[in-house]
């Protein structure tokens, strides 16, 4: 290969570059500007965002016909949380606590992106959050490391499966934004991150760490700087962490225009130095701008850039094309007969249906008024009353007029059972109750026992750059629902979100709530079989919801202080607290009610001592004494009570989700080891010490029984 | 001394240990409980709290008749602004840019607390804060490092003076908390602090490092943890980095009680290892928990404590009071007759009122209704209208009954000028106006021409421990706002507070804003001042004042990000922003009005290429284009384009704060030398890049003149 060539491979460019690029002026216009030449196209290695069988093959076969060594490109695309069938956004698949439907959901995603002519996804996403108001909170799975953790090697599995050579009905998984991408200040996206490098360890990298011990193919750096130095740009971070210390050996790719960001970062005084910078630091994809394309050459004349760090960054990229096995089938599993066999079928659709039923939570239920009964005369009220506006972000391959809507969902179910739904929009997202609109609602009211509220943000106003300084339900609808409750019948809250909100005016209000997300395609048929208890929530939160504002962050797994609040103790005046709001969010991690109620006895443990290379047995009897069977979502939680360094007051060990009949008990045990104890010292070693713990076990990071134990080494 | 001895010196008890412990039954209670016996006492090094000289006299008498070796012991307490004479809080004291009066405000203090008995004051504070929800915030001196320092280093002149053993009128310093007790996460008192070293050494040591440089005789740990392990108990934030690297030789004492409190924070399993932690740490004294006291002997006996360190401790205990002459007089300045004279003297208050004056930031003037006319009929309104709430949180010692009121100093200005002043208190500072209370209001507000309203925090809102999740004026304040600008006449809002505040329902219903802060004792004399025309308010923000609490925190001297808002290539929407807020403050750091326009002019720079030895000079116009003398703080900014790790958009690299007469021009000048643009390294090293530059003068962060230059190595 010529160093031009070897170039070329190391440029990511969007689907117009390669299709009719000419006809539209690009080649004239944004690739002439760009300093992208018809060559560096005709030799480039991979695309950005191209999915559709029959337009992938016409582009690879014409990239085929023009690349003179016959190197085929590499099709990525962003898909999230499902290509055509959506499943709920991955904080919503957070709250499910089901790995096994969360694989599942990836596998699916990953045969539809791959009879479309995918063969990257940019996911999973293994971003901690802590900050609601930044808009990519949604594409978390939430504020826990460990849960994080699994949530990344389920996708990773899903998508890849185990043989992605074998299976071209899967797709190469790249873990982003690496990292710490969700820990932007102020919750403002692309902000600046700063921690140090043990909170670093012991918190965020762990879940990326999960994704590539599963064998994840790709990396994608983030737009943050990670203790001063974006993460592009990041030669400790990316050299000496990610490829020495761990060993990764795939493609580490920019995010979109990430490496000439350097510049307006300030840490790169022009694109020769990004471009500079970022193959130092061993970037081997820029996405999007074109530094490396009209730099890397000079940089390599000038003995700036050792040819050898190019050789090893396209051999990379080759060594996937050879893995995803494109050399012998540069169409891998494109197919349009496969694509209309596969895409948005029934069994991918009642797939969504079982993960949008899991990842809502039930996070108030007062007066028995959930489930409805399903000869209930319902009002549905609401901007999401009928909206398709239900995939949330990151479904830009969805289709909102094929998802059921709440209203179709309701409609559906209601007429099972002769009962009535009246529906209104009652309002916009932002816009006030209008006469007619106030009035329309009053009349779907007027006949109507109970009122379901569908209320929330539009998608747009999370996802990426969507972040919100406010984190209320716009004003608008929290008008809509005081004018509602005056009319003194039941409502019923049913949210749609990105982000956990601050729900002041709504949990106080109604009388039941269920926080959809957004739940997918399926979203009215799993949300009104919820409703009409046909079937029992059983989501759970995995972020915390905040008091306000004003609170943020807040987390479970938050330090002690030396002054805690509450401690025996403890002052009036002189602990950590606030004077005008609790130190406690107002719904906590772990979170989530149901239709059945579940009794926790006999929580034992099986020694208050545990050496080194034993294990401790931690059980307790769960119990449904409700009248419907339901879900669980059994905790274990562990408190280190002294160690070299502060430890979180609580941290998510283990946890068990089961399924119980009614009146039926289960003994769950988990197990604890060492391994589970070890913490980031302020060397950064990992290790455990001897001395007191706490272990819990409950329905939630709040409720649950405490075991003491001591660890002996 | 014996090793009982030693360990006792380092102990520090407060007065009731001292004083009647007997009678209160302290000695069978409390001390009982805490192990402190009466010989522990007796040999105690210091006192916390103690003031008043014929008390301090009496302390000191019956403690060297107790005492078999006569060691004095050092009386220490919090004298942060001001002693009997209160002065502005120091967020206050920062607005005024103006270092003598700084000086001159601790020189002040000092005296007062020396005739007092005082030998050692817990101040400065030098702590940077980004977060107005942490209620210290009025116990800080702003947001910038350097601002911070200049302050700190004023401070510490002005409690010290030149010679602290000749001159018996000053006290020693106590720089406190160290380290990074400002960046308390979500603003939370005393909780964790988390932050990579480099910006820990960049931004937040600069002032301590200034204070110590100044000759500071100790430093004061902070409560919080700094890289997961408390500050008390931080072997390498003290050892390593305040002891070794930096030096430093005097006393470190830990803050109240924080030594026990490594067992809250987990770094200690019991009372044994906090003493023990905290002893390798290098904290001298302990206040007020016995860890020491009850342990240390032991310590010292297992060989787990080198009894050097001991020796060490005490040491540099007795050296202070060799330093502060207590061999020699042991109730050094203490004396009720000096004490009578100097105490809240005439002239102290008048520096209070000069300092007052230049503290206060008026933040909006529209529509001339600033200054009043001192004829005008005039109705004060408001919870602050007669308050004596003025001295704000730390003034233990000054009396509010002795402040001059809001409403006595603009009595006084009016009468003089045949004007007429109407009081009414309105609301509450949380409770909503009473019928009777409006009423008052609306009597006060029929025959005047202007309404002045009274608002704010009582002092208890903020301060240690005073943390609010909700910036705002309370509700209560809000709607006395809406109501009285319902009236149609002009409305002035006066601030008393000890945060920025969210302005939002004050800053766009009042006519006009001044920023009182708490203003201290002279406080109603020169805010009536302000208002009355008769002084030109010259005050300047060093805190940015947030759009709301969703945006914090929010700092002028920020990194760009790489996707900055604005710029010429900047998305609609991928760009760092909120979608509901602007990503600007309220209010500029710098900011603030005055009765006269300064028009900037002639801006220029010596060169546009500075080499490591030489220095550059920018100058500017300066010229007061209104009818009244006023003062401007011109400032100096400095922005590194691109650095090895991210450089901020602004840094206040100098200031002059000058006074001109109606018409009058001045020239400005700047020096800017090499050593100005270091920064800290990825590697920590502190060193200055070639590259681009630029330069802006203006009166603020946000309006100014840029002018590029470029760094040749």
């Amino acid at each position: 290969m010529t160093l031009d060539e070897k170039i070329a491979q190391l440029i990511q460019l969007a689907v117009p570059f390669f299709e009719g690029a000419e006809s539209a002026g690009l080649i004239t216009g944004p690739m002439e500007a760009m300093g992208i030449t018809r060559d560096t196209v005709a030799n480039a290695g991979s695309v950005l965002g191209m999915a559709g069988a029959a337009e992938v093959i016409a582009v690879q076969r014409t990239h085929l016909e023009n690349n003179r060594l016959g190197i085929p490109l590499l099709m990525m695309a962003d898909i999230v949380h499902g290509f055509k069938t959506i499943f709920p956004v991955p904080l919503a698949i957070g709250c499910s606590w089901n790995m096994e439907l969360a694989e599942r959901s990836a596998e699916i995603a990953a045969l539809e992106a791959a009879v479309s002519g995918v063969h990257v996804t940019y996911a999973p996403m293994a971003d901690l959050v802590r900050d609601p108001r930044w808009g990519r909170v949604m594409e978390s799975t939430g504020e826990d490391p460990h849960l994080n953790a699994l949530f990344a090697r389920a996708f990773v599995r899903g998508f890849q499966g185990s043989d992605l050579a074998g299976d071209m009905g899967r797709v190469a998984a790249c873990v982003k934004h690496f990292a710490a991408y969700g820990a932007a200040e102020a919750g403002r996206d692309y902000n600046t991150v700063d921690m140090s490098e043990r909170q670093l360890r012991q918190f965020y990298l762990q879940a990326y760490k999960a994704a590539l011990d599963e064998g994840c193919e790709m990396v994608m750096t983030s737009f943050n700087t990670v203790d001063g130095i974006p993460a592009t740009g990041n030669r400790r971070l990316m050299r000496d962490l990610l490829r020495k210390e761990w060993g990764f050996d795939g493609i580490l790719i920019s995010d979109w225009g990430a490496v000439r960001e350097l510049i307006a970062h300030g840490i790169a005084a022009d694109e020769r130095e990004a471009a500079l910078k970022s193959m130092e630091a061993g970037v081997d994809i820029e996405m999007m701008t074109p530094c490396y394309v009209n730099h890397l050459e000079e940089l390599v004349k000038t003995g700036e850039v050792d040819e050898a760090l190019i050789d090893e960054a396209v051999l990379r990229i080759l060594t996937l094309k050879e893995k995803l096995g494109l050399f012998q089938q540069p169409y891998r599993a494109a197919d349009p007969d496969r694509e209309k066999e596969f895409v948005f079928s029934k069994e991918h659709r009642d797939a969504a249906y079982e993960l949008a039923l899991q990842s809502c939570v039930l996070l108030k239920n007062e007066g028995g008024v959930l489930p409805l009964r399903g000869n209930a005369k319902v009002a549905l009220i609401g901007p999401f009353a009928a909206s398709g506006d239900v995939l949330g972000p990151w479904s830009w391959t969805g289709s909102r007029e094929d998802a059921v809507k709440l209203n179709q969902g309701l409609a559906a179910g209601l007429a099972a059972g002769s009962g009535k739904l009246y529906v209104a929009e009652g309002c916009g997202i932002m816009e006030h109750p209008t006469a007619s609109q106030w009035e329309e609602a009053l009349a779907a009211a007027h006949n109507a026992e109970v009122i379901v509220l569908a209320l929330g943000e539009d998608s747009d106003m999370s996802g990426e750059a969507g972040c919100r300084a406010d984190i209320r339900l716009p004003q608008a609808q929290l008008e809509l629902v005081a004018k509602v409750k005056a009319l003194g019948k039941p409502v019923v809250a049913v949210l749609f979100n990105g982000r956990p909100l601050d729900l002041h005016g709504v949990l106080d209000e109604a009388d039941a709530v269920l926080e959809a997300w957004f739940p997918g395609s399926e979203a009215g048929r799993a949300i009104a079989d919820l409703l009409l208890g046909h079937a029992n929530p059983s989501g759970r939160l995995t972020m915390s919801f905040p008091y306000s504002v004003g609170q943020v962050p807040v987390y479970y797994n938050a330090f002690n202080t030396g002054r805690p609040q509450g401690a025996p103790d403890a002052q009036e005046r002189y602990v950590s607290q606030y004077l005008d709001i609790p130190n406690e969010p107002l719904l906590p991690f772990g979170f989530g009610l149901g239709y059945s109620a579940f009794d926790y006895s006999d929580a034992a443990i099986s020694s208050k001592t545990m050496k080194s290379d034993e294990e401790l047995s931690i059980s307790v009897t769960v119990t449904n004494t409700g009248e419907m069977a339901g879900m669980e979502a059994v905790q274990l939680y562990v408190r280190d009570l002294s160690g070299e360094v502060v430890r979180p007051v609580k941290e998510l060990k283990d946890f068990r989700k089961i399924e119980l009949q009614p009146g039926e008990s289960k003994r769950v045990a988990f197990t604890l080891t060492e391994e589970q104890l070890r913490y980031y010292h302020s060397d950064l070693s990992l290790s455990s010490d001897a001395g007191a713990f706490i272990a819990f076990v409950g329905p939630n990071s709040k409720e649950n029984t405490a075991m003491p134990f001591k660890l002996v080494k």
